[in-house]
Order: structure tokens, then C-alpha cells, then sequence
């Protein structure tokens, strides 16, 4: 996507090539800091104290830190001590484990002289992929968005999402975004619904801030107005992302999700879930299947925005809370699949 | 409902019975200031700055307000200026003037020195039909609930309600939260999911306010939660509120309530809405003759609370934001209608 007035991934080399550069997201929207990670120590805090978030960028950020540490030392005992550091950051992101696999394996049986070089070129690797795998859900998603719009071409196209599906969390486009970024680069005049994503509000903070930089008209709005703006005919189509399709279909992702697929369902609006093949998950049975995650309630309580002062944390209510952070959306609802394999009606 | 240790109306005479108490509603639930309000212009004020809200509590608020110009000036010119200072305060609230209406009706043909006295009669007279239609409406949910808590009596009663249907809104029960109130006082072992309704978050401010000094069992949720709370059988019930209700039975109150009715459907989750017959507008045939208000935006980019230093606005967006303040259910998502007459299939 384009941000501060060009092309940019989220993950890139220093300028000489020793190190990595991403965003510091716990700063974002209010503050745009790149910082520069320039060892496996560096990698491991940024992992673990959420600098960086997002499965495609998780690992892309802990396939470099093992290069940073094979440049270090590329002993076998360093291999494998950077391997265990990085893996404990986020023990349950599966990606992670995946991407620190895929470059031990690219170097292991390597000399040590040129491990860290052999590293540094499959961490580059990894992000290209994932960058191409996102542009090719773009373009499935893409054609789809042609066709949506021909069907009303005297007004811009909008397409609803929820939560952060984008370029944050991935290396290039983001998976949900993808189709929306390469529509507007197209010249398709595409207008984004950005539901606000309560509690932890990833929607009006990161989407609205990926949307605003790349130049894409968008409108946020409260979680609760998505089923009237359908009602009223205002959503051409609702795109989302996911974090693990089930093998029957189901569709575990951020919570409010399953509301917009009953509202897109009960007004004729298609409902598209945006992901790489390898979010399908074949030997879960059913979303019935998936525990979903109950974050702390302090989430829903409290809010953080910038004030007059600075940033500033205020109360949103003395009473308990729950605040579980997924849901599940019945593969009834689900319209099609945004694959890099194309638009599937089942998975 | 009980506030403070003691069963309390939301708008009372003051001790000497010539003015009238209300909760400055502004400052909840972050400070329980009650006001007096002594003559006519402080009603106004009161009314048009939204010290108090809700169409039961508007009205008698206007009510005592032209009492208390009557107890200055009982002359007919003094009457017509005080019903035109009052009913000007809020135009389009059909509550408001049809309290002005029967004051001003009971008192024009009396002669002046008991046009005061008649006034306030009449203005307590609103004040206990409006208690006593909320007591009804809680009555009849009362009986509903019984028969929920019969098919799981091991459990408490679980229901979800959206914004604040409450004794904030009304003199006394509220509408929604009448039947809650009854079910706890009665010894029903009732916990309430309580949507946060953003933007306002009613709810988490309100609502949350009142079962806590009721001492009813409750916990705050982001309106994304309900539809997996219903998936995981977590809800018995959802009971709302309503500002109208067309001929045909479609429904319109806070924005979310649709989405909130979808999923209720989708889980065999029964879905009520509670309302004084009074609400029900047989003049507009369907919630498609409805226009939604469209609210400031900042709403929902700006968010109010206490932080460190007191009260505290902080920003929750750069982006525009689109803030429809009500949607439409269709009467096919409702179970029935709480009211005064009984629990009703159709209305």
C-alpha cells in the first residue's frame, strides 16, 4: 500500500541490508515510527511486545531475527538458541513456528560461512511470497469487485469490513484489503465501510489509517449501524478476514464478524472472507470445534486516545465486562472464499 | 428502582412540593448529582440540555414546569408562554407536547387562584400513570420470565438488552428493564448481558448504572459479542426497548438492535420488545416510512470519560465517520411485545 507518499511494505531491509525496519504498532494510528531491528534480541521483543502483529508478519519478523543471529554467530548452538528465543515469543502463532522452520532448513545443512547470507535470502523469500500470495487474493478479489460494480457503475462501490485485515498484518495489501487497494489502483471509485471493531477498536485505528494513507474514500462507523447501511441497499458487498476456516466451511474471526454475515445474508449483500489457502484448516471438524479466547476486560473498560495532554486513558464503565474475542460464522453465510487460488464457493 | 439504599422514582416533588428533583443525567454514572428545578425555565433548560431524557421523563418534566410558571403567573398569557417556552425545548417530541396538552387542559377552563395547585396535580397524575404502565409492562415480562427460568432452573436467567430502556428514560422501571427489575425483587436469579451501544455506549454508562445500584447481576459486553453469546447458549432472551413501532409490527430503536434480532432468530433465541401502547404508530404503515436521524459524527471520533486528571476526551479516529442513530427491525424477528395490555404476538 501507499504510505507517506509511496509504495511500501510493512517489512523491509535496513539500507544496508544487516537489519529490518517495521512499523512500532502500539503507536499507530497517532504516531508513525519505523524502527530498525537489528538483532535476534530486537526481533524477539518486537514479536513478543506486539510491535508487530499479524500471522504473515510474525514470521517474516522471526525468519530475519534468525538471520540477524546466524550473522552473529552461524554455529549450530546459536541456530538453534535464536530458534528456541524466537519460537517462546508467541508460542501459539503457527506461522511462526512455520517460518523459523522454513529458514533452519534453508541453512542447517549449509557451511557456516554462508548460513547467514543462505538465511537472510529465504527470510526475503518468505516476505515475497507472502507479499504475491496477497496480491494474487487481490486480483481474484478484484475481478469479483469489477463485477459488483458493473452492476451499479453510476456509484462508487462500497464494501463493508471489520477489523484489521490489511497491510498491518501482512507484508504487502493484506488479505481483506488486497481487493480494496488494487480496485482503487485500478480506477474503480470504491468506498470502504470501516466498522469500528470494539473493543480494541482495529477498525477505526488501523484500517481507517491504511485506508487514509493509500487514498481510499472511507467511511468508520459504530459496529451496530452495518445492518441498517445493508437494509438501506448502502453495502455492495462485506469482505472480511479470518484467522482459520474449519473443514466444513466455518469461519473463526475477530468478534461481531457473525453479525455482519446474518445482516449480509438477510439482505441479499454477498458475504466474501478474504485468506491464504493455508488458513483452511482441514482437521478442525466445525467452528463449534474452535475455543474462543477471552481477553482481559480492561479491553472493553478502558480507552486510550490521544487527549489534549497526549495520550490519555479514560473509563468506560465501574461494572464487570466479558470480552471474548472471536466468533463463529456458520459457512451457510459465507458467499466465497478470497483465495490466491481464486474465488471459492466452498473450501 | 433502588438508588442509594432506597426504592426512588427518576423525578420526585421537592420536600416543600413546590419544585421538582431530577439525576443531572449529563454527569452519569460519574456523579449522581440530583438538581432541583424551581420554576419554568429551569425545566426548559433541563429538558433542552438533555439534563434528563427519555419521552416518559421529558414529559413530565415539562408538566411540573408548567405548574411552576402557574404558581408565578396562573394568567392565560403566563399558561400560553410557558407552553410555548416548553414545548419548544425539544420540537419533535410527540411525548412532550401531549403532556403540555393535558396540564394545559385540566387548568384553562379553572379559575386562576386553582390553576396551580390543579397543574401539579395533573403533572403528579402523569407521573403515576407512567409508573404504573412500566409497573404493567414489568408485570406482564415478569410472568415471561418465569416461564424462561422454569426451562432452565439450575441456571440464572440470562438476558441481553441494548441501550437504556431504563428508569433513567422513564419515572420509574423503565420499559425493557421492568421486567428485570421485577424478576431480581421477586427472587428470579436474573443476569443481564448489557450491550455497550456505541457510540453513546448507553449501555456500559446507563444501563450498566442502574443494575448496579439495583444490585442486579450484570455484565458489560462490545455489541460484537451477542451473536456468540446466543451460538453458545449463553442468552435466554433479548429484551429491548423501542421508540416506535410501525402498523405492520417492524420496530425501530438504537442502531444495533437489528443486528441484535438476526441473531436472536438464527439461535431460536426469543426477542422482545417492551413498550407503553402508546409507542405503537399505527399512522406509519412500515419501518421503510422511518427516516433515520443521522447523528454528529464526532460521537463516535470523540470518546468522554474519567482518566487521571477527571473527565477526559480523547480521539478515537482521524477518519470521517457516518453515525445513523437508530435501525429498523422487521416484525418477523420479533417474538412479542411486551406491554401494559399483556404480552403480545402482533401488535
Amino acid at each position: 500500500m501507499i504510505l507517506e507518499g509511496a509504495h511500501r511494505r510493512s517489512i523491509t531491509r535496513t539500507e544496508d541490508g544487516a537489519g529490518i525496519r517495521i512499523l512500532d504498532q502500539r503507536k499507530l494510528p497517532w504516531e508513525v515510527l519505523w524502527v530498525e531491528l537489528r538483532d535476534v534480541d530486537a526481533a524477539a521483543v518486537a514479536i513478543r511486545e506486539m510491535w508487530t502483529r499479524g500471522a504473515p508478519m510474525i514470521g517474516a519478523t522471526a525468519a530475519y531475527g534468525l538471520a540477524m543471529a546466524l550473522a552473529i554467530d552461524p554455529g549450530d548452538a546459536a541456530l538453534e538458541a535464536a530458534y528456541a528465543r524466537l519460537l517462546e515469543t508467541r508460542p501459539t502463532a503457527i506461522n511462526l513456528r512455520w517460518a523459523l522452520d522454513a529458514v533452519r532448513g534453508a541453512v542447517r545443512d549449509l557451511p557456516e560461512a554462508e548460513r547467514a547470507a543462505a538465511a537472510f535470502a529465504r527470510a526475503d523469500a518468505i516476505c515475497d511470497e507472502d507479499a504475491e500470495l496477497c496480491r494474487a487474493i487481490g486480483e481474484h478479489g478484484l475481478a469479483l469487485f469489477r463485477e459488483l460494480h458493473a452492476k451499479n457503475p453510476d456509484r462508487p462501490l462500497n464494501i463493508l469490513t471489520h477489523c484489521n485485515a490489511g497491510w498491518l498484518a501482512t507484508v504487502d495489501y493484506g488479505t481483506a484489503t488486497a481487493p480494496i487497494y488494487l480496485a482503487h489502483d485500478a480506477g474503480i471509485p470504491v468506498h470502504v465501510w470501516v466498522d469500528e471493531t470494539r473493543p480494541r477498536n482495529q477498525g477505526a485505528l488501523l484500517t481507517a489509517f491504511e485506508l487514509r494513507n493509500h487514498g481510499v474514500p472511507h467511511t468508520v462507523i459504530a459496529d451496530n449501524a452495518g445492518g441498517l447501511l445493508m437494509m438501506k441497499g448502502q453495502v455492495d458487498a462485506v469482505v472480511v478476514g479470518t484467522d482459520r476456516v474449519t473443514a466444513n466451511g466455518d469461519v473463526c474471526n475477530k468478534i461481531g464478524t457473525y453479525l455482519k454475515a446474518l445482516a449480509a445474508h438477510d439482505n441479499d449483500v454477498p458475504f466474501y472472507v478474504a485468506l491464504p489457502y493455508t488458513t483452511f484448516d482441514p482437521q478442525t471438524a466445525s467452528g463449534a470445534d474452535i475455543p474462543i479466547e477471552e481477553r482481559g476486560a480492561e479491553e472493553l473498560t478502558m480507552f486510550t486516545g490521544p487527549g489534549e495532554g497526549g495520550i490519555a486513558t479514560v473509563k468506560v464503565t465501574d461494572s464487570p465486562a466479558a470480552n471474548p474475542a472471536f466468533d463463529v460464522t456458520p459457512a451457510r453465510l459465507v458467499t466465497g472464499y478470497i483465495t490466491e487460488r481464486g474465488v471459492l464457493d466452498r473450501i
